[in-house]
Formats: C-alpha cells, sequence, structure tokens
C-alpha cells in the first residue's frame, strides 16, 4: 500500500477504503508514514471530508492504536461527559461528583487547556498536592471507591491521535469537523465508558462558534458514539458568555466548590444538572432533578469532590492561592449589561497566564477573570464589573486591550437567551 | 509572521499577500517552515489554486531563492523550449542544434526523467563520456562557441523548486497547474533565456493528459513567462502515440542522430520544425521553412550537434550501446495499425529500464521501445511491430503487461490527427 496513493485518492474526492486508512493510522503512529506525507492527507481530509464509513474506521483504528480501558471491574454504570471547551467552563469539577452521588461512576481522562478555552486539569492543578497523572490501578481504585475520578489521559489511550492532534496543530488542520469528532471520540471511546453525552459549546467562546458547524459535530460525535456502542447524545450549550463568574484555574476551584455546596452561579447549575440528568438517563439509574439540586445543596455531592481530590494527593484544608495583583474594570455608565464576551474574556484570562499558547507552556493557579456582573444584571456608573488576577502587574495591559468592546452597557436588560438550545441523540 | 495563519488562509480560500508568499518561499528553501507545514500549504493551494498575482509573485520568489543566469555575455538572441513530457520526446536533442544553425543561441538546462517520460540529461548521458554537468564558464563557453548547450540546471538555479519538487512528489501535491507552472517557469526564467517556447503535450502520454488542462496549464506559463520580461509561446502537440520511433535513451539519440541527417520520422521533424519556427520568431531572426529544412539535410544541424556533444566529453565515433536481449512484438492481424498508445510504450520501456521510479535510480543506456509501425501503417499478420530492447530479458514480462490492449488493428487506417493542435502566445 503507497500512502502517496491514498493521499491523491482523498485529494480527488474518492472514498478512503478500510485497508487504506487502517494503513495509514497504523504507519503514521509507528513511524512509516512521514509527517509531510500526513499534513498533506489531512489537508485533503479537510477538504473532502471523510463520509460516515470512513470516519467509523478512522476512529476505530485511532482506538486501536492504543489500549481500551476495561472498566468490566466497576460495578456502577460508567458514564460520562466530554465538553468542546468554552470560557468559565467548569462543569466537570461538580458534575462528575454529582452523578456519583446517584450511582453512576465516571471515569474522566481530561486534557490541558489550549489558547483561550481552560483544561480541566489545569485547574484542579491549582489545588496543592493534586495528582493529574494516575496509572492505570489508581484510576481504577479511586472510581471504585469515590465513583468519579478526574485524571489525565496516559499515552497508551489512542497515541495516533496523540500524534496526529500535534500535527494538525501546526498545520492549520484542526478545523475539520469529522478530524475533531474522530479525535474527541476515539479518546473517549478507549476510556472504556458505557455512556457519553458530549457537551458542544457554540457561540463567541466556543470551539467552532457557528451553530450549524456545532450541531454537524455533535450530529458526528452522537454517531460515531454508536457504531462504537457507547450511548451517546449531546446537547449543544450558549458559550457567548463566560460560564459562572470565573475564568482562570484556582478561580474556577473556588467557584466549583461554591456550586457544590448550592451556592453557585445559576448558569453553571443550570447547564451541570441539564448534563447530570442526560448522563443518569443513559445509565438508566432513576433519578430527579430535585434529588440533585439537593445533592448539591446538603453536602453530598461537595464530600464526593473532597474525596475524590483526596484520593488524588490534593489539600483543600487550606485556602487556594491568591493572585498578588489585582485590577479592577469598572462599569463607564449606569444601566444593564447587555453582552459580555467569552471569547475576550477567554483571551483576557489567558494573557493573565490562566492559558498556554504552547502545550509546554506552564499556567499560573491565580491567574484569570472574574466577572462580578453577567449579562442581564443592572449596573451603575464606576460599579466593578471585572477583576483581572494576576502574578505580575505587566499582564494587565495586554488582558486589558483583548476586553476593549468585549461588553456593552445599556438603557434595557438583554433579551434572555437560552443556556441549552439543543439536544441531539437517540 | 506565522506559517500557520499563512496555511490557514489559503485553506480558507484567501488571496496569500506578496509578504506571505515571499516569507513562505524564502523560509521554507532556507529551513525556517517544516515540511509538514509547507507540504499542508501545497494541498491547500491544489484545492484553492493561486490567481495570477499570487502565482507571479510565488514564481518570482522561487527564482529570488537562487542566481539568475547572466546570458548578458552571449551575442546571439537567446531562446529556449521546454517539453512537459512525453513519451519518445527526442526533440530537444535535434531542435537545439537546429536553431543554433540559424543564429539563435539556446541555454537549455534540462533535467531526468521521472516515471514514463524520458529525460533529455538520461538520453544524451547515453552517449559514452557525456557530462551533463557543467559549471557556469563551462557552460557559457559552450553556448558562446557552438550557439546552443543541453547540461543540468545546478544547484543554483531556483533551490526553492528543488526543494518544493521533493516535497510534492512525495505528498500527492503535483498536480496543481499552478504549481507545475511555477515550477517549470522559476528554472526556465532563472536560466536567463530572452524567450521561451513551451510544448505542452496532450494525449494519453503526457503529463496532463486532457486538452482543457493542457491549454490552462499553457496559457498560466506564456502570462508568467510575459509577467517577468520572457516572450513566451506555447504550442499544443499531440501525445496520444509516441512520437518518432524509439523510447529509450540511446534508441533515442540514434533517431535524433537521423534527424539531424534528414531522415528521422516524419512527426518528429515535423514538431521541431513547428516549435523551431516558433522560436526563431521569437527572436525576430529571419527564417524560412525550407531553410530549417536544408539545415536538417546537408549536415550543417548534425555538425551543431556533434560540436555540443563534444564539447561535453561526448564520443559519438563509435556506435552506441545495444541492448543484449531483444523480443519482437508481432502484429496479431493484418490490416492498419490504428492506435497505439503513448503511455503504454513509456511505461513499457521505464519497466525495461529506460526510466526511474525514484530520483536516484539508475536508468540503462540501451533499453526502451522501437516501433517499427506507427499509427496509418499497413500491416500484415505475424510482422513485427515494436522491438523491446533490455539488459535482463526477464523485463520483457511485466514491459509486455504493459502494453496489453496498447495498440488496436483494424481494416481501415484511422482518422489522421494533427501534431500541432494549437499555439497560444502574444
Amino acid at each position: 500500500m503507497d500512502i502517496v496513493d491514498i493521499i491523491r485518492a482523498k485529494r480527488d474526492g474518492a472514498r478512503l477504503t478500510d485497508e487504506q486508512i487502517r494503513f495509514f493510522i497504523d504507519a503514521y503512529t509507528r513511524g512509516g508514514v512521514a509527517d509531510e506525507q500526513a499534513s498533506a492527507l489531512l489537508m485533503a481530509i479537510v477538504w473532502r471530508s471523510l463520509d460516515t464509513a470512513e470516519l467509523t474506521t478512522w476512529t476505530a483504528a485511532m482506538i486501536e492504536s492504543g489500549k481500551r480501558l476495561d472498566l468490566s471491574g466497576i460495578d456502577a454504570p460508567t458514564v460520562d461527559k466530554h465538553s468542546t471547551g468554552g470560557v468559565g467552563d467548569k462543569v466537570s469539577l461538580v458534575l462528575a461528583p454529582l452523578i456519583a452521588t446517584q450511582g453512576a461512576a465516571d471515569p474522566m481522562l481530561s486534557g490541558r487547556g489550549l489558547g483561550h478555552t481552560g483544561g480541566t486539569l489545569d485547574k484542579l492543578e491549582a489545588i496543592p498536592g493534586w495528582r493529574a497523572d494516575l496509572d492505570r490501578s489508581e484510576l481504577m481504585t479511586v472510581l471504585r471507591n469515590v465513583g468519579c475520578v478526574i485524571c489525565a489521559a496516559g499515552g497508551e489511550l489512542a497515541p495516533a491521535d496523540r500524534k496526529l492532534y500535534a500535527l494538525r496543530d501546526v498545520t492549520g488542520t484542526v478545523e475539520s469537523i469529522p478530524l475533531i469528532a474522530s479525535s474527541i471520540m476515539a479518546k473517549k471511546i478507549a476510556e472504556g465508558t458505557g455512556a457519553l453525552v458530549l457537551d458542544v459549546k457554540v457561540g463567541s467562546g466556543a470551539f467552532l462558534p457557528d451553530a450549524a458547524s456545532a450541531r454537524e459535530l455533535a450530529e458526528t460525535m452522537v454517531r460515531l458514539g454508536a457504531a462504537h456502542g457507547v450511548k451517546t447524545s449531546a446537547l449543544l450549550t450558549n458559550m457567548d458568555t463566560p460560564l459562572g463568574w470565573a475564568a482562570g484555574n484556582a478561580l474556577e476551584v473556588r467557584e466549583a466548590l461554591d456550586a457544590l455546596s448550592g451556592t453557585g452561579p445559576k448558569d453553571l447549575v443550570e447547564v451541570t444538572i441539564a448534563l447530570a440528568e442526560e448522563m443518569l438517563a443513559l445509565t438508566g439509574i432513576e433519578h430527579t432533578r430535585s434529588g440533585l439540586e439537593a445533592a448539591l445543596g446538603d453536602g453530598t455531592a461537595r464530600r464526593k469532590f473532597k474525596d475524590m481530590i483526596a484520593a488524588q494527593g490534593g489539600d483543600l484544608t487550606g485556602p487556594l492561592r491568591d493572585a498578588p495583583e489585582q485590577f479592577v474594570i469598572e462599569s463607564p455608565a449606569p444601566g444593564y449589561l447587555r453582552r459580555l464576551d467569552a471569547r475576550a474574556v477567554g483571551i483576557a484570562a489567558w494573557r493573565l497566564g490562566a492559558g498556554r499558547a504552547r502545550k509546554e507552556d506552564p499556567v499560573s493557579a491565580a491567574a484569570g477573570v472574574l466577572c462580578l456582573k453577567k449579562p442581564g444584571d443592572e449596573v451603575t456608573e464606576g460599579e466593578p464589573l471585572l477583576v483581572l488576577h494576576a502574578d505580575d502587574a505587566r499582564r494587565f495591559g495586554p488582558a486589558r486591550a483583548a476586553l476593549e468592546g468585549a461588553f456593552d452597557i445599556g438603557a434595557e436588560p438583554p433579551e434572555p437567551r437560552p443556556l441549552v438550545l439543543a439536544r441531539i441523540g437517540p
């Protein structure tokens, strides 16, 4: 089999055969296909796409490039959630313990942030002592004992994806719905979960800002999950404005702790409960909305979270680190906050030190943006809207530049927008 | 400037700016852009193409990646010919000496063959002692003294093209009209010629088999030449059947010597004279068709050829090497040869040893196919049609397989087809 023939076939709009796809994924993972050949094929796929059958094989080959986790030793029904990434999206920190209180088990293998969206592992690493890297037996122990675990996906899980993702990142081939879908789904299917709910973000802070692309991505992933025997559904949720108050690692952990105590921001709690209901429905576990709200209000979920963190070495007895430098952005006029742009806040948090431009960059635990007001809130002139947190005051200038034009104050409150825009699934 | 932004811009269908194009060509040539990034951009160009302005800058940047030859020391008007490659295309060997007899100077920097089409340097290397590699002062001496020189393009001529071409070859990004046009024209413009005639082949044995693509390529190259101050025109010529009798290195040199003595095959002579008239017309040198025919018939052109070969160390006093093994393919029926497929003959010659699959492979001087009959010729049953020449009889099987279905014998002669299909130029 000749890789150039495979590239030319896709370039010319042909369907790739199963053999061609499996040859490519296997040979590229092992180093038998050069990076320049793989990137040419990836660009041809951005151009010509992959149909459902090609994509199913492509994803299967990525899964088979490594080991699939065996969760048969877990008695509870397994179910996980994956978000396509947003600003202030700390849902995972609340959701995994919450569904564990209902008798489900969540093996949440997560990643780090890149660009303006944060990563779950970066957030949890703001907790002193917490370890993202667990070996397989540690992972199983935490999952079995607590009912949820959030940790790094090891190198043996879909290694083809790791190599392909790094290549796509430097070759302008990230933005392809089948390539995005297969990258997410290969890792999630390899994780061994029995069911999966996708939180596909839509809006300025989302990876795919337009609703049509987000819907297509959701539908593609739901089909892929079903094709691989994982019960999968998706919610499209709004990401025009940050979720909750905080964008930044320690700031978001604090907010998650609030939500786990029943005092979280309304939007965060609403999205979390919607996803929890969807996850539990897929597992068949009986549940009620009021039962979920109760688990957040009565400390049950918070205890699960603390158990999970403690099992991975995290110490929540002391306070999380505060940023030494803060800068307040005030409302320039009285009225209503009509708009607060998610992407701008995400970029500001990134520039403050909460995010990274390259995979190997460190992130600051304390840096970020706290949104004191959310769209719809009334404000007076000079009232604080946003507080920027940084380790170094020199970061405020670039962050403030990102926030220029990022919000509007007007005489009327904005039309309320639904948070959950659509459900896609069986 | 960020290469990923450039790739994404072309991927999304944008025009590249002059700065982006110059940055890419320069950085890639120097190693500042990785192969996998360059190949992704090339595939995006196969997809989105380059418009006239982008292509002019792209070609200029390729020329500026090296040195442009200075032919101002040559008194005669300089003019060159480039063929897009065909089967049995030994026109250059006859044409360069022929136009030198008329007072033009041809600095013909050539390449080697790849795949089913032969390369001019491979053909001349069938002559014992002949050297393709001349330094700049040797090149100028031969050109000044003889009026024509055929030699290898040195590494300093458009080095960006060398690197890009090698990459395109392994990444399925050869087939793009702007990339083909810029690759050819950057080398030819860098060669310093004042005028240029392109022989764009059309038909089964051509690089671009369909007439519409061949015409688009010709028009693109003619525009590029004009944009860079080189008087450029193109002839579209038929390549459905091999040109002349021979496809193979020494076999073609012999046939060129016949043509230079006035006894060459009609089709080869007709294409050569048409190109010579076009070249001389561009230079403004007065000439007549009968004068060109006379130069072929009276030994003048042959002497020029011998002078040129001798100046590069070639020894034509002895016979060229004959293949030790020959295999005759006979006509299966009486009638007329209606069709003899150029591509099949080219592939057969390649499999016999005349061509190479990879740039670094050696070629056989003696191997090839001799076509004793051409379309339109009458044949009896059992009469020899083709003679296969090889160094090793084991090559006959694969070559014969390539020739299955490659010719038709019928009761009526075929409709005659014109050799020169169109002229494109100012």
